[in-house]
């Protein structure tokens, strides 16, 4: 059993700005694609903006387990017809691992239904992430706390729904916090955000990061068939019910007939 | 204080249908408007579809507490800007009840985030609407469960997210069942999704459904002023922060700038 | 409408202690009292665990609709019998509001499931709480965080159930966090632990830590009649289920025959 | 990798009925045990409440990663003490699968906090759990719903905390519904309470019920260290925090002294 993970960037800061080409001059994605593949039971392909359909064809996010999203400045330039596949994928069951600036995607405003909207500061100051469960397959191997000697700050209120589980929470130097891991479930998918991971920092060449991204993709993984129908709404006609039954009173649709959308 | 109620409904099968208007000669809103107000303490008014901007204005939603939501075949017609300000105004703190085949609604499959789809049978069976919690608010006055002698059925499984809690759990005589009464908090905003309501059965004027609407009010109610920039994402310069702060390491913003969103 | 609280306090630390005598000479529980009647709309009487049943007798638990909890270092004295009511009220709709070292009181553990364990360090350092939802009524008139100078640290992980909803984090100068405002439901009774109160600062002045513990008793306060039968699991006899029923296969029970417990 | 269950049973039924003995000559526990070891990955011990210490030693537990627990009428014989090891390995991590009436356990009592009661009815009625998440790794291979001919009814409300997910919910031929699977982490630990598993009805021969089981000792697997000291609270002295701090302001207790409990 081998995890198929693509990890997507929309590659822009990487070509335009000198300090983060500096960093990760091959693009956010290549590190991060590297970070998963250090140990066995994940490849990880990678996709970006550019390309046609940003990458993300249908056939593609077919053959994928896991998606990992960071984006950052050209969240609007992401095609509507290209997010709506990638929420259909993860009701259908596949995971998605969202990244730091990427709270403000259209894929996961989508599937959080809330603004999520936070507040913001980069003056390259301390943070530290608190595992708030230690035995929590996210955590697995990290200690009682990430250390970063440079991030960017992002403070609460963080407007998402209440998670499922709250995995990490940033302490900063100026003071703020912010629930920086935070779990979903979605349909059949499963969904994590999480916050780290400001481009003029390297904060994806960090170990800890690494291994918790690593984590991730296993968590998120969901080795069931898809569920391919999971949008549909069928009619279960009266002689198709487990109980016997007699229909009575009076109908709008047709025997038989699909329902409205 | 007196909760200010909005009622829409597309309002069409009462115009097409002789079954539903001889059931709702005046309309669905009419009948739940009428219900909302059979107590001191809610004024309601309603909208439809077929008015401009859907009676939706931006005016009227700011004048509105909580907004209760009826439709089922059109609900491709609504206007995606209408829809995106009663989102905004729900994360801003006003309630939303989305009533029975408003679970397709564009308005409740975005706040959800998931297909927010169904198995349904209209045959006019037996469902019986069990109480979990009689002491939730939204239960008040309402004994072990609710009989609707003929209802249309919705299974299981239905597609949301695991709600904050269940307040009702429905069988049906042809053997399925349906969490049928569900909450939800988005933003500073309440959500309740109730099934009952189908159109060629007299389920609004039944009084377990008068009351259970009229709780759901009360419940979903937030004193509170809205939260009018919620959607924000303000950057705090490292000079505001809370903690004496010097900046330090490389930054893509300059001091002060907005964000990307 | 009076919400009728009652304020718990275990009494030692104010009769054993000169700086804490001088923060609270008539003990904590009388500061307390005094901040929930600031405003009308509650009532608050006193016990502490010296008076017989530690002032916590059915009929005085059966007249309370929010009780509220300090205590620290006498947990284990609290006898389990008083221990069982108060969980039986907290079942059947009274609010219970549990305050710092009230972490590791036999109430709450009880009513977690879970050690309710963290980390701690009495230095006297700074902390922030920050509010996650402004518009929740716990909240309500609080700026974005409240500030103390003075503090005991509470660090995670706090071995606590996921709450139903977090209303505030704390951040610490020593560089830990917290989620210090927690809710949850358990049977019909409303819970919210909250952090800060430690004895050696004058935290129970704190106009905003008052105006919470204010919202507090609001927010858990039930005005259902209390659910007595809350604990029992009543035989209902096939001749007795709401729809028609014929008995088959084995049975343990005689017909009518009460359960096991 | 292979997970440790162990089964429990209290073994009563089956010695003193003739029904039971029919159905399970060797007892519950010996069923499944035998239906968890049907696939690999999975070896299964027994305990019972006659045994010393109900077969629970800290010994035995140490090395056992779920627990699954069936008891009936002799809930009260299970000594405290164990009750209080079995608690701390769930905090640690240790799976648990609390089936049928087990819900009025003292263990799964004290891990929800709630009184854990129902409706209940022994007249052999036919019962269908459907499944709520069919990509639930608990639902794996399991078709929409799982019929029971015969089944004693447990209906609600279930007095339990508002679950992490809802995996079942049962339709009965009487007219009840119940939350018939439902999943919750405390500490470290997984914990699952699955409703079917009446004693005079060959319910642990139905394959799907022993695929559930099965899926359910996966899921509820932890395969991180245990985490031994959860139940501890630590000082964590002024030199010895992760940011520079100076202590302050009145103290109560020594450098490096231990807390209350």
């Amino acid at each position: 059993m081998t995890i198929r993970a693509l990890v997507w960037n929309e590659f822009i800061h990487e070509q335009e700005n000198d300090i983060v080409r500096g960093i990760y001059p091959t693009g956010i994605h290549q590190a991060i694609a590297q970070a998963l593949t250090e140990e066995d039971g994940i490849v990880a392909e990678t996709a970006t903006l550019q390309e046609p359909e940003h990458g993300l064809t249908q056939e593609r996010l077919d053959k994928t387990d896991v998606l990992i999203w960071w984006g950052h400045k050209a969240h609007g330039a992401v095609d509507d017809a290209v997010v709506d596949r990638v929420q259909q994928r993860v009701a259908e069951g596949m995971g998605l691992i969202v990244l730091h600036s990427g709270h403000f995607s259209k894929i996961f405003r989508r599937l959080m239904g809330t603004p999520c909207s936070l507040r913001w500061r980069e003056a390259g100051e301390r943070a530290r992430l608190w595992v708030i469960n230690r035995n929590h397959p996210i955590a697995r191997g990290v200690d009682t706390a990430i250390e970063l000697q440079h991030s960017e700050m992002y403070g609460e209120p963080f407007l998402v729904p209440e998670p499922m589980e709250t995995v990490f929470i940033t302490w900063y130097e100026g003071g703020e916090v912010f629930r920086s891991g935070l779990t979903y479930q979605r349909g059949a998918g499963r969904i994590f955000y999480f916050e780290p991971g400001h481009e003029t920092y390297p904060i994806f060449h960090n170990a800890d990061i690494r291994r918790v991204l690593r984590n991730a993709v296993r968590w998120a993984y969901n080795p069931a068939e898809p569920w391919k129908d999971v949008s549909e709404a069928p009619n279960r006609p009266y002689d198709q019910a487990r109980e016997k039954l007699t229909p009575k009173g009076p109908a709008l649709h047709k025997y038989g007939e699909a329902g409205y959308r």
